[in-house]
């Protein structure tokens, strides 16, 4: 009975496992599969998509921050009357086909996708029994948007996880502006809301990731986030594969949680100790589907791929975010981005799945190279291709059994792909293959074999601490 | 602070005074106020405005009940997806002007007003914290309907007391539909939803009459209504003046309550041992406005003035049901009647107001005359003219001080005027003054003194019980 | 075939019969249907009906004039950008039942119904293939309004005809304004617009009423109209019995025409030498409906029927205008005074249909009585009951063969209907009977025959000229 | 004063030049800027942008042929009346920046752009005096679209020639339809409409190119279009620059006209004997925007310079469309496709504006080789990278003074561009320098001095016949 978990919880009846604190929490192991994802996709989508203006924070910055932008945007194009909530009967979604968005997901080469369950403004993206009239079920899509995904996914991409965002507050909902004017002395927002939501979210959905947001204006002991994890990971149908950030309360982010996010679009281009995720969007000015982003404004596959590159290199997973529109659609432009990641993902994903950093995580003498490893092969991601078609790397020193090859490039004529290299003073000089020759495009990917790290004359960054289960 | 008698509440913590016991709830008396009113004015105004079509429950017996007609209507006029919910933004109410209600009520010679704080469909009148989204602030009229009416009704006419109707259950509220689910072995939606925003309404809009509805599926110990009543009665703001009706769970219409209601439109036609309401419409199909009302569908004046007469023969109050647009108006067939029903009562409230049951209800040989009294005076509210201009009635005995005028009469030929009359065999003859003298319309009322009833044959019916304050 | 008159008459064809010049068109017989209808139902119906705020000329109002009422109203209630184009599509007449319109119409006792084709806002209530995408079927009701209304009035109450409005110029009509520019030196709007929806108007719906409009900015060479006329008389389909009013060009109203309209609500209160007709309003101010239309500026019942007696008594026809709703329903206010007038006019009818003003219009005695004639028997509408149930007259005079009747009046007593009367020194005394005894209400007609006409000492008024075809 | 032009046409006065004939119309000389402008860019922007589904066609596949996809989209999404003129009030444009959409234009390297004026459903995209209420100051964006855009582009881009399109016909013009219900021999809709919004355009916009569409349902007598071509190129005040398409009339495309579109998407490949474009596509299967177009809807920047090649070989220009938004947006993949173009002209333009076709269009060796010329110099287009970095062609001979670059090649390290080359049997081996020395992408081209065609044994094509004007 799907209530049982719930009424097991208020009665404190936690079973063995997991005791509720951080200390204790902190002690489960990361599920294998997260680490070697590597990408996923972030999708934000909600009443926000219908304006689809300056960004998803809307509201908040129409209503909250009186910001001039939204003030005026809404008064230029809406009678004075219209409120957030009048947007919602507009978000339509009469293009969502959940199979061919698994599809273009499929094709980016990501291995897992979080879907906003719900954002700040509160509206929920599935039936909730906690949201009655504010889902999307109730008004807008008529439908269970996140049900539908879930199911297209799993059916059509086995190899792609299902996850899910949930924000804790929600900018606007009287129940938790009382219990705030209360300095949150009271608890009935999180008691009747937040906390029955994601029970039944994960009862219903069985998420592999629960990707927390909306928590830093109180800290943990108001959200009862502890609780909630404990029996995510002792008792919930996802206990073995789920995996969850650190936004659970004012001082968690960075500190615990199965992977940290820190902040957004946290990039911090040094080996972390903690597995972690860079969250960033593809739309470089907002999470949510704007309709004023000018094509600048879209990232390039080139920087897409940098941004893999650096993210990778140091520890984390990539979070590519993109605001599917109202009516639906992921718009060209971002299935684009995604086809492109894909494509260069299909001749260089070796050098990215299942890959652990190395020793260096980036070259000491041309910038723009980043180092994977896998087994005993050491990948070097080159961002720009180099002058003269010669690579020289500080961070690389040959021996007598190196083997250089670049991923996408077979050299017909010798049938031979080694690529030639020599020793230099500062470590090694590779030379590039005809360009033409070569199948990838953006970035290219030299997986080495028989090479040693240069000894370092600055101290090593903090060995990564996470454990892995097996 | 508002919320101090919720928390009181909720750990147990009564006041002395009633026990939150229907055996110590009856005890109390009914302010003196309500049983003098005699008239009150219902309003029905909520979501079901806008589609205002066959009747307030629309969303029931479309998407419940899958009536053809309403079914048919929505296909008829609306994109396939369209729900319920898709009108709130249509509840517009531009033209809502409660100071001009105010007047209109004023005029009808009401002397309380009911609104809908909340229906079935559980869309909120007012800005309740505990309906964000699904409230008359934050989606339609965008403004507090039920306190701007109160305010102009207490500025405006301070002769009316304001009150309101509150549904306990909510059709389609997913809370409730689970501890239904449940057997009602969970009550979270009394906890979260029905008992908060009864105590937000009475401390934010003190209302004087709180006329509860929707409480059938179920019998009271689900709805918490006793604990809630003892405080109203106990410590509430008005706890000196507030009466309510009787619907407070599945068994108590009929049994408890400061008035019975029974059912809607009743009309015993004989007296009652309780003090009680009849509620009815003056649109005879619907409670809500119905745009396919036709002409005759309205109750005539003369309708009217027979089921008040009724009514206040046999101890009730008449509740007079008025159902307003969706864009705020009180439609000009509703305003006629209200306005001719006042000016009736210009001529012949004092057959109405403060009075009392006689001990016969109405004429044992001329049908259509029903009795009130006051003091010394019974008075006979004649519905039809009588042929010939001679009334001839079986319940009432003159006396050598016997002395009737017809109020609105004056005959000033004579300077006196008093009416014709001589005893006969089964009572009394009263000659009628020329019509054309007279003032009022579609019903007279003779003022009787001086006379005594005709000694009933059949058993008397029992006595009234109830106990009104001083 | 269709288009063949209007081909006919721009090669300049008109066959034999009236010229195209008043001094001809003057000479055709007024059709006697007319004159002995009396009673006529005016519908202002058209996209103004949608904002149904102030007057049917809120276009113009609004955007024209920019009277503060109607752009304040825009200005809160509406998006910066809405034109009134923008409200056509709400203008969706799903209440639309023109089997009960006329029912209504025929219970109302009108003789003649004339519905708005097009108004100055140039919208078409009919598919008009010179008014694409501005017409009834193309936007908003998505039928044809005039048709399904003509056929209904035809098939239901054939005792009323059918008749329509038609507004020769549009406010804001891009090639009426062009014409307007060139001093009216170019007639493109005519020839292209004004007159070949004209002739279609005729051939498709054969109206036996053309109330012609909007006329005042120019004279009649401008619109043509006088060749129009002549093919309306000579060759149309309904040349033997339609009427047309006198609004075809600068300085023709009050002058040429069927009957005279002179201006809105004309009533001049003495005998008129030609056919003339009062189109007065329910709603004392609009012609289209006005949601904001308190109770008080609907007429009540007995001005209504003042006004017929005036109307009637001095040679004119009664247009009584009703405004229907964005939404295709006559207002139950306005549904009840046509069957309050319908109620009268069925035991009061014999003095309004087929009669003829008398030698006097009113009484130079009593205040508010009006005669009308027919054969032998003078009617008079008394519309207070006299004091002390006496009435006397001064314009009239009893001789030995008088006998005066009230209709709806029997004495069942003595089978004897005759009231008592008898010569006073100013004419003659009647003596009502007693007022419970009749069934008229709000005004009463009494039947004289065998009297005569008090002798005027001031000139009479001139005799009325018109002819009326036998 | 604006209807000088058509007054004085319509009198027959038409000033010495041109006659109303092809004979006379074709001898005037092509203006020089549009053969050397080689790239334009199409809009195709009204109501149809509001659904936004299927086609530009919408209305008429529709309404007109019923087919299933598009009824099926109407039953879903909208209620049962909607008809495609509710769909005008949609049209907001709110997010339209005609100086951002100039600025587009400008990077993408066109030299004229062509948008919508009217398409066949009607709706003019300025305020047309003929148009009244279906345009879009009266409905939708409520400002003159072409008007801004023009101003836009001539002051932003003043390289770029400002054009519209025109449609004759419009599907569903009653005028229209009756015209072709009696065989054409009326003419009503040309003369009320076609025509005088033609003179309208050009004498409000002055437009420099006219393409004209929507003719192909009868010949150009119905039409009047050489009348109107005459007093275009006598009179008008573009009657030195403006240029026109084919589409005049049944049997005129393809035959007469400034330039042959002969089809849409025409695209020959052989030369052509007369000045062409080929107006084709970015989204494949729509002109108009088509929310529902997947990414591989779009065509590639490959496929769109490959189209550019194979077009300005032949003697055509290229008439690149792009479909804007409900919304007044050109889709990001629009603007990046036409951005890539713009940067690849960048560096290749020498090869495009003001070349001519060569002897040759394309090579006899290699296929994907196009060839123009300009002077001495002839351009080769190479569209795929020469396999081991030789390209062989057939079509070209070398002699002593052969000189040989590659544009956007620059060879720093011995300061001297050539490109080593070789007589080889079939004509002459040209040697790519290393591809990561070379800018471009997507396409190469050769610019080749000194080089002789090779002799055709088969018969040349037809020598171009077109005169341009100096």
């Amino acid at each position: 009975m799907v209530h049982l978990p719930h009424l097991l919880c208020l009665l404190g009846v936690v079973a063995a496992g997991y005791e509720p604190t951080w200390k204790s929490l902190d002690t489960r192991p990361l599920p294998a599969w997260y680490d070697g994802a590597k990408i996923g996709i972030f999708l934000h989508w909600g009443v926000f998509s219908v304006p689809s203006f300056g960004s998803e924070w809307f509201w908040q910055l129409w209503q909250g921050a009186n910001k001039s932008q939204y003030v005026d945007f809404m008064k230029k194009n809406y009678r004075p009357d219209f409120t957030y909530q009048d947007f919602a009967p507009q978000f339509t979604a009469e293009f969502f086909n959940p199979d061919e968005w698994s599809w273009i997901f499929g094709s980016s080469g990501a291995r897992y996708v979080v879907l906003t369950s719900k954002h700040h403004e509160g509206f929920t993206n599935w039936p909730s029994r906690y949201s009655w009239n504010w889902n999307a079920m109730d008004v807008g899509p008529k439908r269970d948007l996140l049900g539908d995904l879930a199911k297209a996914i799993r059916t059509n991409t086995p190899e792609i996880h299902f996850g899910l965002y949930h924000s804790m507050y929600e900018w606007f909902n009287p129940l938790y502006l009382q219990d705030k004017d209360n300095n949150f002395q009271t608890n009935n927002f999180v008691r009747e809301k937040t906390i029955p939501e994601l029970y039944e979210l994960v009862m219903k959905y069985q998420p592999e990731v629960i990707w927390s947001d909306g928590d830093w204006e109180i800290e943990d002991w108001y959200w009862n986030s502890t609780k909630f994890l404990a029996w995510l990971f002792n008792d919930s149908p996802v206990k073995d594969t789920v995996v969850v950030n650190d936004r659970w309360g004012r001082g968690i982010p960075c500190h615990h949680g199965s992977f940290y996010t820190c902040q957004d679009r946290y990039n911090p281009g040094v080996l972390q100790p903690h597995k972690w995720e860079n969250c960033m969007t593809l739309d470089r000015g907002s999470w949510g589907y704007r309709r004023n982003a000018p094509l600048f404004d879209y990232l390039t596959i080139h920087e897409l791929i940098t941004t893999l590159a650096q993210t990778i290199s140091c520890g984390g997973n990539l979070l590519v975010n993109a605001g599917p529109t109202h009516d639906g659609r992921i718009p060209p432009i971002m299935e684009e981005r995604l086809r492109q990641l894909g494509s260069w993902l299909d001749i260089n994903g070796d050098a990215v799945y299942d890959s652990t950093p190395w020793v260096h995580q980036n070259d000491t003498v041309t910038p723009g190279v980043w180092f994977t490893k896998k087994a005993d092969t050491v990948y070097a991601m080159v961002l720009s291709w180099p002058k003269g078609d010669k690579l020289t790397l500080g961070t690389v020193q040959p021996t007598p059994e190196t083997h250089i090859t670049m991923l996408g490039y077979k050299n017909n004529a010798i049938n031979k792909n080694s690529l030639k290299m020599k020793r230099v003073k500062s470590g090694i000089q590779v030379v590039f293959p005809p360009m033409s020759d070569v199948k990838s495009q953006w970035a290219w990917v030299l997986a080495m074999s028989g090479v040693t790290p240069t000894v370092r004359t600055s101290p090593a960054p903090t060995v990564m601490s996470w454990i892995t289960a097996p």
